[in-house]
């Protein structure tokens, strides 16, 4: 399979310091063992308040990365990815011309292999776009990009201050909106064929309460649950795949038309 | 949720010898940076066999782990599996009375947090048991339990030494055996409500040709690929999702009696 990452690396102080401070997705910053501790303090602060990992190495393997003498001692590798707005996101929904807008909102998802696997199947199920939340969840990284396959780049991400404001805002566009829990009706037997939102919460936890209240509709997945197994829950890229793929079944069967398709595993 | 993750820390020259060259799950090896190079060498040749990891730690850890003086600066981490034969499968499978046999087979997965996914997923979707090669794919290790969410210790395993021949003695027992792939009728317009085994293949390369031919019949999920976009394909544990929980709904359906039932997400 071809894979197409697009991560780009960052180098000098100034120039990381903007990146960190921005929205970007940064995964890991690297350090010069040679670096001045206060300064190495500064970039450390910075890196963990950006959800980054801090990684100290030698000069010459940064030498190697971004040329001799241009780094000063700092380093970070980011995702190249443009996020859109809320309304930028469902116009490219309309330009597409693949039926109403079908629109993944991942509620606090922190674990970056979760975030990219279920933003890959969202591609494969025809999604126009995702939304994240710019606070408490994975950004798209480089290790997210990677672990969806790279579609993390071809599908466009909006990235809000508040999830519960973006809801709202697709509401008003006429976007139903359903939420993953556990007490409402079975995804498969409800009708997901219009415009639609699915919003999917953090593992462990789900969609937070507040959250869920916003929603216009529940959507569960019953399963087979073996008492005192103590396993009680999908993988929420597993869970999270299985109702984006139901959502693209019924989309499909509704109108072939809309959706390109192709058969594979 | 509760996790029950069963990890055993195994210790001493001769024991740790037995494990790799036995059919446990072993995740790392663990070799005092004191070790004789010749000792090292030995153990780290019989763990790459294994397929385990192979780290280097101060004399001092493995005392903590072990007690002192008793490890003779070599330990493993191993998972406290049992595999079974695949007529032991077959009769827990009769014995938990929950429907004619539902049987993954994994076909060279060689991710274990793949692996720990699909079994999640399995288990939650009502499935007897899981086939998986002796060679060239991920055993049961300690990652693996941590991956399924404890249930790789609770759903029988059998561990074989050629899915093949597996396929053929399931066939016998008249388990009719789908292979997920790409050309075959969608999983969601086939009966799949009788004795089943699904046969999932590894990641990137998809079910070997050979295993392929012995199948009864095809499973695949059609999906929105859009050209050129390098994405052609899910995640083998969310595309062995959507197959197992089709498997379950249509099961479930079908014979609801036969089904531990609970809602959730």
């Amino acid at each position: 399979m071809q894979q197409t990452i697009e991560t780009e690396i960052i180098y000098g102080k100034n120039a990381v310091t903007e990146l960190l401070k921005s929205e970007t997705g940064v995964d890991t910053v690297l350090l010069a063992d040679t670096l001045d501790a206060k300064v190495a303090g500064y970039f450390t602060a910075l890196a963990k308040n950006a959800g980054a990992v801090v990684k100290t190495t030698r000069t010459e393997k940064l030498n190697n990365l971004c040329g001799e003498g241009k780094h000063q001692g700092v380093a970070a590798f980011a995702a190249q990815i443009t996020y859109y707005s809320l309304e930028e996101l469902l116009q490219k929904a309309a330009e597409q011309n693949t039926g109403p807008p079908f629109i993944l909102l991942a509620d606090g998802v922190e674990d970056p292999h979760n975030l990219g696997a279920l933003m890959r199947t969202a591609f494969l199920c025809g999604a126009h776009g995702v939304v994240i939340p710019k606070r408490g969840a994975a950004a798209v990284t480089p290790v997210v990009l990677k672990a969806s396959a790279g579609a993390a780049a071809r599908l466009p991400v909006a990235r809000v201050a508040n999830i519960g404001e973006a809801i709202r805002r697709l509401k008003q566009q006429n976007v139903f909106i359903y939420c993953a829990d556990m007490d409402g009706p079975p995804a498969f037997k409800q009708n997901l064929t219009g415009a639609i939102g699915l919003v999917v919460g953090a593992e462990g936890k789900g969609v937070s309460p507040l959250v869920k209240k916003l929603c216009d509709g529940v959507v569960s997945l019953p399963m087979a649950v073996q008492q005192g197994s103590g396993v009680d829950s999908f993988n929420v890229s597993v869970a999270g795949g299985i109702v984006l793929y139901e959502i693209y079944r019924q989309r499909q069967e509704a109108a072939p038309e809309n959706q390109p398709q192709n058969t594979a595993f």
